[in-house]
């Protein structure tokens, strides 16, 4: 969302569900409201992880509010998604998780075996990340004012020195990667909800990626680029990527991985697979010097075995552009959302 | 709240408001949840900001959820107290704060306006302190879903090589500072409902406290403990700082500033000040050598104009103790709050 830091005023007088989805509203909002307020040379990037290098080592640090609904889904639960998502953050900035923090707020009357299911849930993605909790706070609310339970998580990460991945760092040339299949966790979380009738098996890709961002620094110094594709899709990473590095984009149906499943149920319901939430893909750009290595790597990790070059960068001639190639040849030119297509998932 | 993690069963098999309120509730869901899922060396303290020393400074890290009703009180604002709350927490660690993230959940249909007034006001903040924001989040839920506005903020703050604060440091002969009077944020909250009908003039002391303890921490290295005295009051966090510290504490009616405003109100309500919240008070525990020259220090600064030394640090002799001397020369054993007389003060 970078570059979008002009001033201007809202033409909305009252909150939609838009302004949170992550899409144009929210950028309005953020545009409007949070840079005239906030703004500062850090902020106004409007990363995922701002990097705070005042310290003798450099720091990411992020936050994230989880309000999914409902809270228990095919492929993990809030509380999963509130590790993940912060780590995952840290992750797409090249960083280390050192620390996380924890906000609950609970309504009252909420039953406690559901609290504990989702702290245990939370508690296995620390363990499998060795990753720690450091700080937290508990507040309750009277029964009506909170939909069940909304998490915050924030994260503080450590980049190493020789480490710079970015946006702005994406080159003519670099290959675009990513870990696996795509759409599946907006249509897991869609297919729980009570007023949903079709009958699925598709599962959250909701995972911790630290693990398989570690594999890939370690043996590659030529990443440019790392982006967790969340809140609208990979279309919407790969836009805003696009747009901040003034690149062209173009990626490939027939590279890019979705299961069979995921393609009919969007098929049915009119979705666009491009613009649905992931909750464990990351977007890669690297030199392509290094994509076959780095690939290879990707493939060893668990959360990586159905890794793919899905496109790559070349020099823009008029304006950034993220070109999709479809199987029978035509070209779709792919813009962002203007409004989450699933609201609450995550 | 250290020394509480045994490991306990709840009881309850819902949540109540009282788990949320930061008293022995809350305290018994930490213990029985909290510590069982999340446990670690850090967050086991369980102290305002955790302190990671991993870095080549030592970081302090914390985290607060703000769901206060009404949002705008005599004194400030959800928007103020987010950024208070957390430099305090800071503060309160000997930790001059780096950087803060805000993650906002909205109700769909809040107005544009408030939401403004809130930020607005939560900048003034941070210009005040030098401080920023620099990581983000913004959720928006569907009407009826939250209580118009949740904001959680968190924060990193950084701590000086030679300080070393914490209440397991208080030493018998320490000196009590508090730099004003009591239990007015809580009363302006109070009075500031809708179904409450008394006029008052209380103004709530929400203020940050970071220039103050950067003033005290510059002319003295015998500071032992610091604690901002939210929910709970005073009373709750001197309690919970002796058991810490295994310690006695004695604490003066006579030296302890308490608004006249403020006494009538309580005595009407049969609410007591020293359980009542503060937003803008920090107790001090320092070496008697130096406590006057700490004291002069407080007083010149704005916030810390009406600072008292209310008390001191003695040797236990058979358990931690909190005593109130009362100006009748009677003494009150001082109790921790079970369950916060006022919920949604923060």
């Amino acid at each position: 969302m970078n570059g979008l830091n002009k001033k201007k005023k809202l033409n909305d007088k009252n909150i939609l569900l838009s302004h949170g989805d992550g899409g144009l509203k929210t950028r309005e909002l953020i545009d409007a409201l949070i840079i005239k307020y906030f703004g500062n040379k850090i902020l106004n990037k409007l990363e995922d992880s701002a990097i705070i290098s005042e310290l003798n080592s450099k720091i990411a640090y992020t936050t994230d509010s989880f309000v999914v609904k409902p809270l228990f889904f095919p492929g993990g639960d809030i509380g999963k998604l509130s590790i993940c998502g912060t780590i995952n953050d840290l992750a797409s900035a090249g960083a280390a998780p050192i620390a996380l923090s924890m906000g609950l707020i609970l309504e009252e009357g909420f039953e406690i075996k559901h609290l504990e299911k989702i702290l245990e849930s939370a508690s296995n993605v620390l363990k499998e990340t060795n990753t720690f909790i450091v700080t937290g706070d508990i507040k309750v609310v009277e029964k009506n004012c909170i939909d069940k339970i909304f998490i915050n998580t924030s994260g503080i990460g450590s980049i190493s020195k020789n480490i710079n991945i970015s946006s702005e760092n994406i080159k003519p040339g670099d290959k675009i990667l990513i870990n696996g299949s795509i759409a599946e966790h907006g249509l897991a979380v869609l297919s729980s909800r009570p007023e949903f009738n079709f009958k699925t098996n598709i599962v959250s890709d909701c995972a911790p990626l630290c693990s398989l961002v570690k594999d890939m620094l370690d043996i590659s110094d030529k990443i440019h680029a790392l982006r967790d594709a969340t809140r609208g899709g990979i279309a919407s990473i790969l836009h805003e990527m696009a747009n901040v590095s003034k690149k062209r984009i173009d990626i490939y149906e027939e590279l890019l991985p979705i299961k069979k499943e995921v393609k009919s149920l969007c098929g049915f319901l009119g979705l666009d697979p491009l613009y649905i939430a992931n909750e464990g893909k990351i977007i890669v750009f690297a030199d392509p010097y290094d994509s076959d290595k780095i690939l290879r790597t990707m493939k060893k990790n668990k959360y990586g075995i159905d890794s793919r070059i899905i496109g790559e960068v070349s020099e823009n001639f008029e304006k950034s552009a993220v070109i999709y190639h479809t199987k029978i040849g035509t070209t779709i030119l792919v813009d962002s959302f203007y409004s989450e297509q699933l609201p609450r998932i995550c």
